[in-house]
């Protein structure tokens, strides 16, 4: 049989295509996709859900001129197959090649480079009353998975939406899992209308009112109010959204091709928002994802041996070193109490979870609901320890000021996937929480060097009676730091030295301490002895540290895996100041300021912005004026760096 | 007649009191209020609706023991009077007085420090769910306006509380008014259930089942169960939270304290949430805030004198020259947009709103929402301006970096409140925005010095391709900086300078150029002659600048009204690094890290961190090490500053 997919070029192709090679291509993009995933990892078990919808809406709408948007995006790899890069698609989630979320920069199709959840209804209701605005003919849809339609934004967004007096359609992805399965008041409720009759029941309403074929305006709105009729007889979630102002047709069959293409048929054109409830199941077409689709939500790369699927095994992870550390500090003292948004698997908590429940709580995808959460039981004497990614903690930053700084409470937020995320790029990035931390009053910013250090962070964490933070990357443990387990327990504002040398300081903060060392190991190899030191804070900033690292000569070269504006580096800059010492011969290494770095691995991530040892080293030698390729030679040093510490006088 | 309200010590005195009692203390509250707010200014109409609210919540809970959170918190004059906060709220907003918000600090009544909308219910579950783990019985409730109950976070909020097996009240005040009228689909449809009628339907089912006295679980729920089906028959809006888990009662009268009373009996020990939907009317008791409960939402210092009510009036505020500037580029370019997220009045949009409704956007108390619009706008080619408060902004953040920032959308922001607030205290002052703004990727930050200078910034940011945002404080415009509106043109990354002097420099940011130029007058006449940089830009900042201030000798003074970490100075510091020079003999002044500044007045609170005139002047003579006090003695120049700039060898 001739394969399908290689021969599609873009949306216009599906359109003559038969029933029969609809159906065939559906299974050539299942292959397609379990096959890069296997190869590449990535995300599956979503992207096998929206199979049939996403053709369906590429079959319906014209997204050259109408507008698609998919909220998070991790669903968006059909789309991409569908839009011209099938060809590249091998290359998903490798530097250069297809990145795993919508990217204005390599389609058109793609709007918005997204990853975050919650926001393609808001954003979808900005792009429907700018076409309005600027007078453009443009329909507008966007997809939700259930477990972020009920996320703050998305609800903000709806609330919006329904205002509107134009098309708008948002279609609900319902497969009673986010990530893992939904959380809240709302799941539950639309878990009462998950039930296989209905389906039924929606095929016969939609051939009733088929003929009725969609125009513009009132009668397509006529033929839809007879469809919604149909529908509500047989007891529906229709109520919120049609509160909110939305009409709302649903739930149907997300996986019945034909069946879809006629719904949005009738629903492309109405002129008033519409939620069209959609059906489907998570990892559809292979039985292994359907039958635990949180393992294959975003697996590493995996091999499918007849029934046996078999995923590749890393090594330890700061995120599992981090999960073990808080179940022992858990089982010491049973005021502490983890919390997640949505991430049970991914914080490392699903073991938290399984071995002390009574004291775990899934806030759902709604991180700034689960800060607040995690405020109030401290207030009320427990010890909440929230797990949030990086770059998701940026939703509740409102949250961590007012429930938690504000108050002084000593909530605690371990900071997971700090720094560079790798495969997942530029919308995952860690970059920016010391710089958005370290303004709140009073709290303590903290980085663990290695596996044992996050349990003696922790362990201090929770000794404090102010706020705190323990970040920590997407990587595996380096090899301990200190040898025989003799890690020093974290004191407030201390650093620990870990190597000497009297050529150049190197300050480097949480996981950068290793490449660090390994840096200061080459260096030594070419004859210049490096002082490395871990930083272990942020803020507090150990200002006796700084003032030694300031004045007792040689280059000061600091490292995060963060940005450098308003970093760690900055942090020690402002404490330089406040002593009153020159700077001018630190350097900074970090995220540059204004680069988003894009995709990839997370070792060539590191390379590029030169925060590896390879790069430690280069900046270390860059800063002592010593060749940039040093081979085995033995160097010139530069004893007399032109700068004068100084103390400030005031 | 004996005045009651200076004889309660406590929440336990109003116990004691007899119906007729209870009815004089309400007017007294109200009487109290007036005279207060109309001093002192505050938020009246909000306070003068939850007079009856407050007292029966008192009467029935006792929140010795029981959890009252109040969301915003700009509700809780009432609360105060009645908590042992009558005899000093003469002093409400003053420095050392009684506080406009909730605080912790004045009274154990007070439970959270808050003035951010949506909160309260995701911290009332936290706080349900910590008295539980820790075995406390603790009844919890929170008061939710109408507006806000619609909030993201609120939302996420009434979600996870919805899963709760315990007692939870949420009491919903809805008065079809946030700040502005409530903004989106949600509040058209409670419009819908202001009818007078349904008050008359819920005191009969209350009457019915009153004799069913409550007592915790069953017997209580049997009851319930009954008043829920009497007001469902009035077909009222009970769907969306009965969806979301929780038992809904309602709409009735919130004016009525002795029926509030009744029926909170009724619901104070059901272990289950419970939603309770109260109409109350802003501004109740007098009848100039009745009729105009937006002007009195917040008014400034105002006399009454009969049916006349005269509000203080101020100067021109940067709100308003911001309003105008943006209504004059509106009508320069069609494709420029306004967006508030409930505060057309307190951004002075309003204005805007009036002569160009078509170009207007209130996205209700939804700052995330708000700004994805924004984004969707612009990327539909509409050129967006979002006027949202700095403080309130930080409930955007992760917005501003999703679909802003990692676009390269050239949304601007109008980041109002930019700096200490004055007496809404330590919720409201925008302290942190230049530092979590600044880490974003090729994000423009820009401040005014004066008003004409944010039409040239507008004008600029209009004219990008990047991300913008234009700062500026709650307070009334200087004095021009520019004589006879010569006010050089923004340029990117460009300061101007506004005063030559050898003996230091001042680098200003934004409106603390004019505090500046008046230390430098001070200091003129003792002899002391300081340059003065207007800086304009905090990113990118002005390297030239930089450089030529570093290098020229003398000390240099960075002054900000924004916290010192990671703000406009650590700006300065960076780049001078950068460049390669010394910075030690930098001062940088704005607001500590590490302190959160009292309410009171905006010119105390400038003076208390050192940023008015005269703490710039005391600064710049402490750097050269000139006497604390002058007189006018001539001062000995200490022209030998210990620091060499130096220029960086790499």
């Amino acid at each position: 049989m001739t394969r399908i997919l290689p021969t599609v070029t873009g949306p216009q192709d599906l359109r003559t295509l038969t029933r029969d090679q609809l159906v065939q291509l559906a299974t050539e993009i299942r292959e397609r996709i379990i096959e890069v995933v296997g190869r590449n990892g990535g995300h599956l078990a979503s992207n096998l859900g929206v199979v049939e919808l996403t053709m369906a809406l590429h079959c319906v709408f014209d997204f050259k001129t109408d507008r698609l948007l998919w909220d998070v995006g991790h669903q968006a790899y059909v789309h991409k197959l569908l839009t011209g890069r099938n060809a590249r698609f091998d290359t998903l989630r490798k530097a250069g090649g297809i990145s795993g979320f919508p990217n204005t920069a390599e389609s058109e199709y793609d709007l918005f480079n997204v990853g975050h959840a919650g926001t393609a209804i808001p954003t979808a209701v900005g792009m429907a009353r700018g076409a309005s605005l600027v007078g453009e003919d443009r329909r507008v849809v966007a997809v939700v998975g259930d477990a972020s339609i009920f996320n703050g934004v998305a609800f903000e967004g709806l609330n919006q939406a329904g205002t509107l007096r134009r098309q708008l359609l948002v279609v609900l992805n319902d497969n009673s899992m986010g990530i893992a399965p939904t959380q809240g008041g709302m799941a539950e409720y639309l878990a009462k209308f998950r039930v296989s009759t209905v389906y039924e029941d929606l095929k016969r309403g939609v051939k009733r009112y088929l003929p009725q074929v969609p125009v513009i305006g009132k009668p397509a709105f006529n033929a839809l109010d007879h469809l919604k009729d149909a529908f509500k007889a047989t007891l529906s979630p229709h109520q919120i959204f049609e509160q909110l102002g939305f009409v709302y047709v649903g739930p149907t069959d997300g996986h019945d091709l034909e069946h879809m293409i006629e719904l949005l048929q009738l629903l492309r054109d109405v002129q008033h928002p519409v939620l069209l409830h959609v059906h489907t199941q998570k990892g559809k077409g292979a039985e292994w994802a359907l039958a635990d689709p949180t393992k294959f939500h975003s697996p590493k790369p995996f091999k499918v041996e007849g029934c046996r699927v078999e995923i590749q095994k890393g090594g330890v992870s700061y995120t599992a070193a981090f999960a073990d550390a808080l179940i022992k500090l858990a089982q010491e003292d049973t005021r502490v109490f983890a919390l997640t948004a949505a991430m049970p698997d991914g914080t490392g908590l699903n073991k938290f979870q399984q071995l002390i429940p009574e004291r775990f709580l899934d806030g759902g995808i709604a991180e700034s609901a689960t800060v607040d959460i995690a405020a109030g039981m401290c207030k009320a004497g427990v010890r909440p320890v929230a797990a949030i990614y990086s770059t998701f903690l940026q939703r509740a930053f409102d949250q961590v000021f007012q429930e938690v700084t504000l108050q002084g409470l000593p909530v605690i937020f371990g900071i997971d996937r700090a720094g560079l995320v790798g495969g997942d790029g530029p919308v995952h990035h860690g970059f920016a929480d010391i710089a958005y931390l370290r303004v709140m009053p009073n709290m303590v910013l903290m980085a663990p060097g290695d596996g044992p250090e996050i349990e003696a962070a922790l362990r201090l964490a929770l000794s404090l009676d102010t706020p705190s933070a323990v970040r920590y990357p997407r990587d595996t443990v380096p090899e301990p730091l200190f040898k025989d387990g003799a890690t020093p327990p974290f004191e407030l504002g201390r650093s620990v030295r870990l190597r000497e040398g009297q050529d150049a300081t190197v300050l480097a903060y949480g996981s950068t301490c290793r490449a660090a060392m390994e840096a200061a190991g080459q260096l030594a190899a070419q004859g210049i002895e490096v002082r490395v030191v871990n930083a272990r804070f942020a803020k507090p900033v150990d200002r006796v540290m700084v003032s030694e690292s300031m004045t007792r000569g040689g280059p000061v070269v600091t490292v995060e895996d963060h940005s450098v504006a308003g970093g760690f580096g900055s942090a020690i800059l402002e404490a330089a100041r406040d002593i009153g010492l020159a700077a001018n011969h630190v350097v900074l290494l970090g995220i540059p300021e204004n680069r988003f770095i894009a995709h990839g691995s997370r070792a060539g991530q590191l390379a590029e912005v030169g925060i590896d040892a390879d790069g430690i080293a280069r900046a270390v030698r860059e800063a002592l004026g010593a060749p940039p390729t040093a081979g085995g030679a033995t160097l010139q040093r530069h004893r007399d760096l032109s700068y004068v510490p100084t103390v400030d006088e005031t």
